[in-house]
């Protein structure tokens, strides 16, 4: 365990998809995993599923392998989600809906408890249960609802304001979608979501398959390599 | 620039990320820009910068920086989205009608030429000016169109399904919504897009930043970290 770790980001996801891998064995039936079986089905090495779980402490033992519930809990502690997340969306367009709908959220920890537009047409209007509520109600639902998390899901040219407001209502993580860059406070976290930089990675990804001209390296296997190989 | 280089996948993000500064500050009447002014922005180091920039070539000069222009032309090449791409859309749920409508894709160069559903009730209805298909129209449509992505935005019981017939239609590449692992041709790409795992990454950051039992690491900074600092 490094001394002062920064915790690379990569690894944080990683620790996501272990989760789910392990969450996914336990209701199959299996108790106990080595790291070599766990790195297969993530396309990782061994060593980089043990160096990764190495930052936040000991796991495991030598020739044994990983306790299944024992890692699960432990993954979940870190991650935060051992406790369930009380989030607002403001947005009720396709996307917003989309989130409102989307029922991992749910089954990850998240509960959205409200939803936000500024437009009257929308408001009134229910999506998955919720009644989408006015802009001008975000503050006091927030505070009430203690909800931590903020998803933003307006056009570019609202989603600073809307952070703001966010901000201002005591929110400490927004999870943005809108294509913009947002200046937040330095105690609240930011998650940005941009769905064409995906499309891109899948662009290039095609394109040195191809060996089309766009790809000046037709034999570098970008395309299989874990999240931060090297 | 590596003999053998294998290139990260961050590395390929952080392209996406330099191309869309670079494009607003065009915009903006910047026509130069060194690797510490570009980093700036993205939280990297100019070092970062050049090392990401040195895997596809030569670019820029010492002491003078980049040419904007001329490096947008680079990295879109690099990336392959120097021309368009056509797409297909499958599942015409919230999450398909947010793709449809979700200007970005097109500014970046994606078209979404068709959008396909199994369920009658939806076929026939019109999504951003696109009329949902049956999806028996999937493999014909996408031959006729040359369509070399496939979006797949059905629940996971149908997902590996639909992958199996975008690829039989002759799809390259597949971006996936669906809360399943896909397995594909060895000649395919794939792209999964799991939003949870966004939200467990900004649950992570707040935690850290509380200092809550949750968190082992409060001082440990991750979510300052560029995508795979170390």
């Amino acid at each position: 365990m490094p001394a002062r770790g920064k915790i690379p980001r990569p690894t944080i996801k990683r620790l996501s998809l272990y989760l789910r891998e392990l969450e996914g064995r336990l209701t199959g039936g299996e108790h106990r995993i080595n790291s070599r079986q766990l790195g297969k089905v993530l396309d990782l090495t061994d060593a980089q599923v043990r160096k990764d779980l190495a930052y936040f402490g000991q796991f495991g033992h030598p020739g044994i392998g990983y306790d299944v519930e024992e890692l699960i809990t432990a993954l979940r502690r870190i991650l935060g989600v051992d406790h369930r997340w009380r989030a607002v969306i403001v947005g009720a367009g396709n996307i917003g809906r989309a989130l409102m709908s989307y029922g991992r959220l749910r089954r990850r920890g998240f509960d959205v408890v409200a939803i936000f537009d500024a437009d009257p047409t929308l408001v009134g209007t229910r999506i998955a249960e919720t009644t989408v509520q006015p802009v001008e109600q975000l503050a006091a639902v927030v505070r009430r609802s203690d909800a931590r998390i903020g998803l933003i899901a307006v056009p570019a040219e609202s989603a600073q304001a809307v952070a703001d407001a966010l901000m201002d209502a005591g929110v400490q993580g927004i999870l943005n979608f809108a294509p913009a860059r947002l200046t937040v406070a330095k105690d609240v976290a930011i998650v940005s979501v941009d769905l064409s930089v995906s499309l891109e990675q899948l662009a290039f990804s095609i394109s040195l398959r191809d060996g089309l001209p766009g790809s000046t390296r037709a034999d570098a296997g970008a395309d299989t390599e874990p999240d931060d190989a090297r």
